[in-house]
């Protein structure tokens, strides 16, 4: 099987039908799993999609409308559907898919729709509706399957059988005591294996990794990616059990996490969202810009600075672009490498210590052989071995600035608790820009007038 | 519960009990969760590694191995072990998790250590090292539970039972016919409420998503994504099922994807290891320089062929350096946006024209603010508001060019088929440098002269 991508001719196909009438549409749309109407929905219009989900059983639109972009607004076409209609979808969705949806919705559009669903669902949804939305509580369903530590094997999986009647799949089983105080974990395959005596308690698993509701999610998964577990369960501060987060929702989390990094590493504020207007975008970038022309100034005053050497020696000019242009690519390699490494785990002082090394020496070696290509230049185009020499040396000390700020900076912010991100590569080529004009004019003045 | 960091207490205490008897190494090994063992290693040498694994029961070391960072030769540790240790640890181990492990020994290495392992074990380990590493034959598992159509519900149960035995955890139930080919999925809660007389063949979902064994590992990711999957079963090009691949295994497909898409967008090439050694970086980044520097002389070209102006407005060179600067950093910010946005989910025609669309008002936007600035320097600093005007519409055009091939050169990439990922910002700034040290030299000999 292949991913599934938008062609013309299940998009032509789809667009005839929606001109036949609903037996024709019902035909086609049969012939497409849920998450390829999803993304079908993307090159369709607001009138069409709630044609759509009219149309089709509750339970595969439910699963549409949960597949969809958020660019599409699913909230509104849930909004616009009949109140029967839209009860139905509502009833089929996880809890924690129905409140991310309505959670788009202004408040009064929500009461709305709460109103009338049914109201275990609308309580479970309202409670959700409580937590931040990237916090473990944010990220968790309430729909667990939970034992009581003193039934029996029999009792126990009639009650297992009963509550995952309403699951789609199930993963983890909990056990929790009287006051709901989760107890340990049960695997179905030890309840099917017991013997009908056997209580909750005798076969439990207590050594289990949880998490608090308020925990952040970027923590959630570092916990999921790092114990390797398949689903995690969410309590409050007494260890009641309030829900599970399993890993194909952290799926979703890691993508985010990443998109933040390069984001951020380029400059872009880690709030722009990637398919957000221009209003955002300008919003989002211009203090970064901002930021940068301030320090674009203080780089541009070394050249002030020098300027009689200028007009003695104009093609240093052009040398000193190129001298700083190279650094601020090198110290961006540096840092894209090193921001990488500490987001994905924590580095002793040790190894710490061998990065900034090891960026210092690829520095030398990167910035000698570039500097070398710039001698010859020198040498054969403008004739002039001294020069050569000076943006030899300059071509080199700025490799070497470039390294070490690259690995450096993001360390530094680590240790001091900040997001070593936004040691942006905006940042970092402040120092680059510096060094690479003050090198060439300086080593010229000092060697060639 | 807190994601596990290595603190100095916990470190001091197990290298205290390194230096004491067996019995009390043992007891405070009995503290920690394999997965913080494993995290610990890092910081102990390989004779401690092994000791701690000759002492841990077989299954916790097996976990601990399997956890280790690669970086810390787990296939080493295996390697040394006395080979009835190592075949306990072997059996412990799920088969692509000791794949991958014994895949980084030496051939001859690997034969000596399948030559003394369980025969199965063997077998299974050896067809497994065949699949490259990165497709999905080389990320599947081959533990899989598997069900003949024709069972009943009674005999099925059973089954599930008996494979599941030497399951640490169990997903997806398969169901195939004679010829082992996959015919669908089964869920344990069907089989366990359904009457005794029902068969395998009435029960199963005959409507799920597979891949084939050679199907690159972005394509599996792809796919479980997508799908919302928590397994997905591999099968051969005759459809009989192989094994599966879960989506906990997908989440370091993830990671490293993304570690990919960060590090190639900074000029890195994708195959440098985080980390990996300065003579590895080199390699990988020093490619990427030459090509700049070649571009970098393309930009400095332009500054050359204006000496003449230079030599007569000194100043307009520093003026430059800012206008190409902010250029690059305005174009790394739309490439950042651009390539991330891609690399989720694929644009259609339309959304590819939005994208250009906005990044060109940004840019105007972003550009028009920043070249308000520089023209208040110009005038306050240098008194010259026809300078100031020069850079103001520099600054402008600069931050155009840059939102246009930020967003233009990775969506025509991907239309090639190219990854996008590879318009790298080194590449991109060559448009920003040029047209930067351009706009401003130009419009300064037209405009000042």
């Amino acid at each position: 099987m292949q991913s599934f991508e938008i062609n013309k001719s299940d998009l032509l196909k789809l667009k005839t039908a929606l001109e036949g009438d609903d037996a024709e549409l019902q035909r086609v749309l049969q012939e497409y799993h849920a998450s390829e109407i999803a993304i079908l929905f993307e090159r369709l219009s607001p009138e069409e999609h709630e044609r759509i989900i009219n149309i089709l059983p509750s339970d595969v639109g439910s699963e549409v409308i949960s597949e969809m972009d958020e660019e599409n607004h699913p909230e509104q076409i849930l909004f616009n559907l009949h109140p029967e209609k839209r009860s139905e979808i509502i009833e089929e969705l996880d809890y924690d898919d129905a409140t991310d949806i309505i959670s788009q919705l202004e408040e009064h559009e929500q009461e709305q729709v709460l109103e009338h669903i049914d109201q275990e669902d609308a309580t479970n949804i309202r409670a959700l509706l409580n937590y931040e939305e990237d916090t473990a509580g944010g990220l968790m369903n309430t729909d667990v399957i939970k034992l009581n530590v003193k039934l029996n094997k029999v009792v126990a999986l009639e009650e297992v059988i009963r509550q995952s009647e309403e699951m789609e799949e199930f993963y983890t089983i909990y056990a929790v005591n009287d006051a709901d105080v989760l107890q340990g974990i049960v695997s179905l395959k030890d309840i099917i294996k017991s013997r009908s005596n056997v209580l909750v308690s005798d076969i439990l698993k207590a050594d289990y990794v949880y998490v608090k509701a308020d925990v952040d999610q970027e923590e959630v998964a570092r916990l999921i990616s790092q114990y390797n577990l398949t689903s995690i369960p969410v309590v409050d501060d007494n260890l009641r059990l309030l829900g599970r987060i399993t890993v194909d929702d952290i799926i979703d989390v890691m993508e985010e996490e990443s998109t933040e990094d390069i984001l951020k590493i380029s400059g872009v504020s880690e709030d722009e969202e990637l398919s957000g207007g221009w209003q955002d975008a300008v919003k989002s970038r211009l203090p970064w810009l901002v930021i940068n022309l301030g320090t674009a100034f203080l780089a541009a005053s070394v050249i002030r600075h020098f300027a009689g050497l200028e007009a003695k020696l104009p093609i240093i000019a052009a040398y000193m672009t190129i001298i700083a242009g190279m650094g601020g690519n090198a110290a961006t390699q540096a840092l894209a490498v090193t921001v990488r490494r500490i987001s994905l785990s924590d580095l002793t002082d040790q190894q710490a210590y061998n990065t900034v090394l090891k960026e210092f020496l690829v520095g030398m070696l990167n910035g000698a052989s570039n500097g070398v290509i710039v001698f010859i230049v020198a040498l054969l185009y403008d004739g002039n071995p001294m020069l050569g020499l000076v943006l030899f040396l300059a071509m080199t000390g700025n490799l070497i600035v470039a390294g070490l700020t690259g690995a450096t900076i993001p360390l530094l912010l680590k240790r001091l608790g900040i997001d070593p991100a936004v040691a942006s590569s905006i940042i970092i080529t402040t120092f680059t820009d510096c060094i690479g004009f003050l090198l060439p004019l300086w080593l010229a003045s000092a060697l060639l007038l």
